[in-house]
């Protein structure tokens, strides 16, 4: 069976990798069968590559794969006869864009909002390592980062706008099913869900709903932890 | 032969709604010959359809299709032997969210940087209804809009990010091939470059190598009446 290598908090089935929960829920959405691998931050490097330091890591017998994004891409080549999360080749190449898009127009803000929490579902060792290496990015302490986040939410909804539009529309970003964009946006909220108790969606129906449908499309409700 | 209703200047041939420019590209590169019908602000409302106020309106025979990305899938639809814009189903619904994520993330900013230079191609009666319509929707003067420009365009620089990213790795947006974003994206230069000589790009080399690219593949350079 696949190995799926991901992220976890001081609990091991706490999940919390918005970049290994893409895979998770592809493989679920797919119907894929798997083994997840989980790890904290410090077990990562060279878990499973040497020099490699990332989640998630995919391997498929001789195969290793990582990036979510070629992950996806390889499973929906290597299982032809499961339902398609890209449409296609132009689906493939605008899931490209759209994870750029996602990925440099949402996370950043995402992250400001749960940035301390995450920490605290973390070992005392991951800890150590997580509050150095975020507190030198983002030139400030996990707190201070962290308290700002009512006015990131306000910043976090005037994003979501285009997204949202296109669910007053349609059930899925993907229109009638789901794609790698619904996907990708899910997985985001996976992270934040898994991590904290903030409601980073501020109470919006619509889009609660919407990550619902998707989450439960991928049979991903039971392996989501909440905070 | 279609008729294609769009937007002009003081000068008939001064063509420049970026939806507008959107039909016109995917026409060229699908090598649909049209008849262009262009129309100053002030003569669009009713000019085709009675009660209807915008462009692009696309005439083919029987067939009246408005709304620019209906109208490029309508064209795709028609003329199935034609390049691809879309890449099949999946191609159509995320270009659906990218068409959001451009109109709503970057034409206000290009707006802010030109709207004083739109106004001075117009002819007096449209220069009045233009500056009424956005001063309102504005709330302030089209001289103070676009005197903040520079640092709108270290905003635009900001938010073209995610698009640049991925043309450093592939010649257009869609890949090896363009798609419906590298058309809905060169559309909306079409429109800065045909109305004002502000350099909305601000010298970035790579992302004008490939507006020209594009341009050109839809056959487009000869339309363009640059300001």
């Amino acid at each position: 069976m696949p190995k799926l290598y991901e992220l976890c908090g001081a609990e091991t089935d706490r999940l919390f990798s918005a970049y290994a929960w893409r895979v998770r829920l592809t493989l679920g959405y797919k119907g894929i069968a798997f083994d997840s691998q989980p790890l904290p931050f410090t077990a990562i490097p060279g878990a499973v590559l040497p020099d490699y330091a990332r989640v998630p890591v995919f391997v498929d017998g001789d195969e290793t794969v990582v990036e979510s994004f070629d992950i996806c891409h390889y499973l929906e080549a290597r299982h032809p006869d499961t339902p398609t999360v890209f449409g296609g080749e132009g689906g493939v190449q605008n899931a490209a864009l759209i994870d750029n898009l996602i990925v440099t127009g949402l996370y950043p803000t995402i992250s400001r909002m749960i940035i301390k929490d995450i920490h605290d579902q973390l070992a005392a060792a991951d800890q150590a390592y997580f509050r150095a290496s975020r507190e030198e990015r983002f030139g400030a302490t996990l707190e201070d980062v962290q308290r700002g986040r009512d006015k990131e939410r306000t910043r976090f909804a005037t994003f979501l706008k285009p997204y949202r539009r296109r669910l007053e529309a349609a059930p899925y970003l993907g229109g009638e099913r789901l794609l790698f964009a619904d996907i990708a946006l899910c997985a985001s909220l996976c992270w934040a869900r898994a991590t904290s108790p903030y409601d980073i969606l501020g109470g919006d129906a619509l889009m609660d709903e919407w990550f619902w449908r998707t989450l439960d499309a991928c049979h991903g409700r039971a392996a989501l932890k909440r905070a």
